[in-house]
Order: C-alpha cells, then sequence, then structure tokens
C-alpha cells in the first residue's frame, strides 16, 4: 500500500490552521500529533465540527493516494476481498450514523492528578466528539467475504506507522463478530457531510459506535477475521483494563481486560475548572455518554456531591450520539466545586471516588467529574 | 383513560384531506380505518411524508386528550410507574431514529391471488413508509420502573378498542426484552418532527425498528413487562407464522410462530402492475428492508428471473431505515415481466416461488416482487 512520510510530523501540520484544525485546538503532542479543543468549545451544538474534534495518534499520518488505496480482508472468510474505494462504494450500500467517539484516555489528567501515568497524554475531557459518519456497513463487506462458521473477532489494521519496542507497525484493534455485524458500525469515508481528512483517517478508517475511540481504526486497509482478538500491541497489550493495585512494575500483560465498550461517563464542559463566574444564575453544561445504553439520568452538585439537581438533556438525533446537558445553578458568591453524575438505562453509574477508577495506564476514568469555581459578586 | 367515539368511523374520518391524509391515499377499508397511498408515491425521497404513510387498525381511532393521558409500567419492575406525558418529556432523554415501518400484511394481494386469505386486507406494496421518529428510550423507562431478573418479554397495550370473537379489548403485543432495551425502541410522540397524528397513534406510540409494524402499538396507554409474551390476541394468536400446510381448518394456534423480526424484503415501486411504458430506457425504481441487517444487494430482471443486473442504493442517514434502489433497463416494445430480488448482509434472501411464502394468514409475503409492464414503441 503506497504511503508517503518517514514518521517525522510532515512540516504542513505544525502549522495551526494549515490541516484544518480551529485556532482553539491545542496540539498536546506534535509527533504523534494528539490534540483536541476545550471541553468548553465542545458543547455548543451537538455535531462537533470537525476542526475541533480530537485527534488521538500512535504513529505517523499517512499520507494515502485515495486512488491506489486498497482495503483486504482476509482471514476466516470463505472469499477474501481485496477492495478499492470505488469497489466499496459501488459495490456496498451507504448509511450515515451520529456517534460520539471518545478516546479510551479521556480525562486521564484527573487520574494524573492523583498519581503519575508516565508515557501516557494528559488527556482533559476533550478527547470526545460526536459527528455524522458516512460510510458502508461494515456488515455488509463481512458478509460479501462469507464469514466462516468458528469466527468470533474482526481486527483492523491501519496504515499508520508505530514505533514501539524497535519494532515498526500500523496500529490496530479489534472487535468481537456481533459488533461487527451490528447495523451501526461503518467503514467510513465521510465526516459531517465531508470527505474525511487527514488526520481523522482519509480515506477510510472504522467507526464503531459505542466502543473506546481506539477501535475505531483510522486508514484502515486491512480486516482480519479471526476465532480471537486482534495480537496487535494496542488489542493485546495497550488499552487494557488492571484493577487499582496493579502497577506497571507487578503488570501480568496477559492478565488485562481489553477495552471495548465505553462505560458511563459525564463531565462538565463549562464553566471552566478554576473559572471566575458572576454571582445569581449560573448554566452548567456538559456532556454524559454511555456505550451500553441511553443515558437517562445527569445531576449535578454545587456542593462537592451532597445535594444533587437534575440537568435538562438536549434531544438526541441518533441513539449513538453524545447526550448534552444543561442544568442552571443559583450561586452566591463564594468557592464551589461542582460535580457531575450520570445514570445509563441498564442502571450504571459513575465511581464517586477516582481512586476507584485509577488503573496505572490510565484509561476509561469514568468517576464524577468535578470542577472547582470561583463566584464573585 | 378518557376515550371518545363508540367504535363507528369517526365523521371526520370519512372524508379524504379531513384527517390529513393526501388524495393519493386509498381506504382500503373505512372501519377500522387502514389504507395506504400507491407504493409508486412512496419512494419519491427516502421520509415518506406523514400525508402518505400507510395506516394499518384493528380497531377504532381513539381521541385521546393528551393532557390527561397516563402510560402505566406494570408488572416484573421493582417501582411500578404512571407517568404523564409531561412526566415522559421531562424524566427522559429524548431521542429521534429514522426507521422503516412495515405491516406483517405488506404485499399480502399477492399471496391471495394464489389462493385466498378470507378476513385480512388486500395489502398491495403500499403498507411501508420511512420516517423519523421522536420519543424517548423505552430502555430508559424500563429502566426507571426497575426491571426484576427473570423477566423476557415488554408487552404494549392500546388504548383503541377493538371487538374480536365478541370481546372488547384495545390493541396488544409483545417484543422480546433484549429488543426493548435495545437503544432504537423509542415511545415515539412525533413522526417527521410534527406531533404523531391521530391515526399513526397520538399522543404516543412504541416503534420498534426492525419489527413488524405490529409490535409498533398505538396509543400506548400500558407497558407490562413479563416472562412470557403478551396474551393479547394479537400476539398469541394473529401475527402467527404457519408453514404453508397449514389451512384455518387444520391449525394449531399455540404452535404458530409468533412474529417479530422482519425478514428481507423488497418491492418495485415504478412502474407499477400493468404499466404502459415507452420503448428505451427504464428507470424502474422500488425499496428494500430488512429487520435483521443492512441491505447489500438489490438487483432487478427483465425476464422473470433469468438474467439480473445489479441495482443503485441510495444512500441511508439511518441503519434502521428502508433501502432505496433504482436500476435503469433499457427495453424493446413487448411484454416484460420485471422482478427484484434483495439479500442482507446476514446473507438472506427472498423465496423465489409465492407458494413457499404462503401462509394462510398471508404474513410477512417476501416472495419475489413481480411486475408485468407493456413496453411500446
Amino acid at each position: 500500500m503506497p504511503r508517503q512520510g518517514d514518521g517525522d510530523t510532515p512540516v504542513e501540520l505544525r502549522g495551526v490552521g494549515v490541516f484544518g484544525k480551529h485556532q482553539a485546538f491545542v496540539v498536546k503532542e506534535a509527533n504523534p500529533l494528539n490534540g483536541g479543543a476545550p471541553a468548553q468549545r465542545l458543547v455548543a451544538g451537538a455535531l462537533t465540527p470537525v476542526d475541533h474534534f480530537f485527534v488521538r495518534n500512535h504513529g505517523s499520518i499517512p499520507r494515502i493516494d485515495a486512488a491506489a488505496h486498497r482495503l483486504s480482508v482476509t482471514g476466516m472468510v470463505q472469499r477474501p476481498l481485496t477492495l478499492s474505494l470505488p469497489d466499496l462504494r459501488r459495490q456496498f450500500p451507504t448509511v450515515t450514523v451520529e456517534a460520539v467517539l471518545e478516546c479510551a484516555g479521556n480525562r486521564r489528567s484527573e487520574l494524573m492528578a492523583l498519581r503519575p501515568v508516565p508515557g501516557e497524554l494528559p488527556w482533559d475531557a476533550e478527547a470526545v466528539g460526536n459527528a455524522e459518519w458516512t460510510g458502508v456497513p461494515l456488515a455488509a463487506v463481512l458478509a460479501a467475504a462469507g464469514v466462516v462458521p468458528g469466527a468470533l473477532h474482526a481486527a483492523f489494521n491501519g496504515g499508520d506507522e508505530v514505533t514501539k519496542d524497535g519494532r515498526r507497525f500500523g496500529f490496530g484493534g479489534s472487535i468481537p463478530l456481533a459488533k461487527a455485524t451490528a447495523p451501526e458500525v461503518l467503514l467510513a469515508f465521510d465526516m459531517n457531510g465531508e470527505p474525511l481528512r487527514l488526520e481523522h483517517g482519509a480515506p477510510l478508517r472504522v467507526v464503531v459506535p459505542g466502543y473506546i475511540g481506539a477501535r475505531s481504526v483510522k486508514w484502515v486497509d486491512e480486516i482480519v477475521v479471526s476465532d480471537r482478538p486482534s495480537e496487535n500491541y494496542f488489542q493485546t497489550k495497550a488499552y487494557k483494563m488492571f484493577p487499582p493495585a496493579v502497577t506497571a512494575a507487578t503488570v501480568d500483560w496477559a492478565s488485562g481486560k481489553m477495552l471495548g465498550e465505553i462505560p458511563v461517563n459525564a463531565a462538565i464542559a463549562d464553566p471552566a475548572d478554576h473559572a471566575v463566574v458572576p454571582a445569581g444564575r449560573c448554566v452548567v453544561r456538559g456532556y454524559a455518554l454511555s456505550g451500553a445504553a441511553p443515558i437517562v439520568t445527569v445531576e449535578v452538585s454545587a456542593d462537592g456531591g451532597r445535594r444533587w439537581q437534575p440537568a435538562s438533556l438536549q434531544p438526541r438525533s441518533s441513539p449513538w450520539a453524545w447526550c448534552l446537558w444543561d442544568a442552571a445553578l443559583d450561586l452566591a458568591p463564594g468557592a464551589y466545586e461542582l460535580t457531575v453524575r450520570a445514570r445509563d438505562a441498564r442502571g450504571a453509574t459513575q465511581p464517586d471516588d477516582m481512586a476507584e477508577a485509577w488503573n496505572f495506564k490510565g484509561y476509561l476514568n469514568n468517576a464524577r467529574h468535578r470542577v472547582r469555581i470561583t463566584v464573585q459578586s
């Protein structure tokens, strides 16, 4: 598969604006490129503009010649396929799904304030975004290949280049076949009605609504159907959950639980942490999401979690979209700790205590989000 | 629950236009009201206008006082609920799902041409429509009630009045709890962005994407969670599938298979049966759908099924929407039998022969749809 670039950050990615991100987009790491717009800016509307949408990479951003791009479908299939992008568009139906993607590392910075998480990115609450994805159902492509009985997983390999432990390979991961054949999972070529941009996986990416962002593999060029999960580093080692007591020194990597479905989470996007706001009516806004079931309630507290008040949930255009919410508080001058909690339709809630959510890789922090503000007269 | 009407067709339903249907809407039965617009008119756009959307009733159309309407949630729940419409809107999130609904009797008229189906409506291919439904996730309401372990089904009862075997009761049915808690299933109050109209279930109806229309109970006022399916006539007796050899005389009702998920189906909407069209390029258009998985291919034949040509599938805005398709044929003067076949991503296809689809109640006719046309020079 043709690639350009050598693993260095391409020059045109250094300058803000050149690759189409808003000036509010904050680069957390230049190479690989990682960044996002402050959460405060994300809740202005249900759809996250592409120029605000977070970018999470583990390797290079490949510049793929769309005309030469091929997707191979191999493994436990009756008819291995090699598909060009025109093949995909011609041979399969096109479907649009509005869905939120959340990085498993979203809100890691709060865990890092508790204990260091070496080598991982200090995401605040901005590694999340909600977009309209257009592509072909993965189920349709798997059907064309003819999945063999006994197959249990669909693995995706990306055309980027990750360097890890001295080896070079593409980012990858897998999802259970039951999810891979669900109607909402796409091989997407458009985002918010425009062709996918380079940093979001052009010309083709996986979109797995309800699962951690890492499974929505970008620049996908290979799908392998198997009776076991992907053997890619990012499935077998990274993106695994360990109990709070496990450390990098004591870890048995094989014992970790591979991450998949997103647990219920919620964050206060506005006001921002350490904001100073005028006394009186204070509208608190944020997002909530769950990969398992619809969010049913969001509550906010201005006293660190003793008394709670229900938030209003904004209408959603899709069962896979995030749930924006707002609540009006009446605040006298003083110092406040705002916090939020959500519950989904399966009854799942969030841990109160950050220590419960702790894991040494800093994944899936869904402890109650807290924001300290000062109210001035 | 307050109702008006006495089971007779309300006067205002007799006149076309009064109750908001297009003049193309054909009343197949006045009381109970049943009808639809010709399939040819349905494929003009992805969303079926409300004034074209089919209406399938078994009883009266109740005129429910929305302010007084209550939804009860009882049975195997920890906290039985009684919810007003403002309660529903206030306590639960609002979600929109674009989804096709298909009556289980769609395309029955073709079966009736083979053998009579006494007492059932002779639907052509018009008992299907695709709309944007807005409401609250049923999963959220069930979560609030707290489903008890061991529960397996959610039953719905409607506020209409059916007279059957000398008894009067509301239309009802049930779906498995696994479906009832899926994020796409709604208690809907809006259709295509407008409040539900009377004949479509105002003020509240169930919408079960992927299931036969009968499970999307209109005027819903009761949800009962249970370890068994609904005991309503329309779950235990009607809407059951029997093998082709079973007749009304030999039927053992208990042995029938309760209908649920919609099998793959496709119909030619344009040209209409017996149409006369000019020679040359003839664009054939129609719809395809499957409750199980995305439609992956649609093919048309102009020679009764010997040679097939792939149709173009229109983009869909939702995984639950129908799939509109079109194909251009080049036809010399003569008589033709056009036919269509579709396949979904689980590999499901349609029976070639109407006799395979035959069942004495005339449900789920998904044999290949055939349209006879005359091409003139």
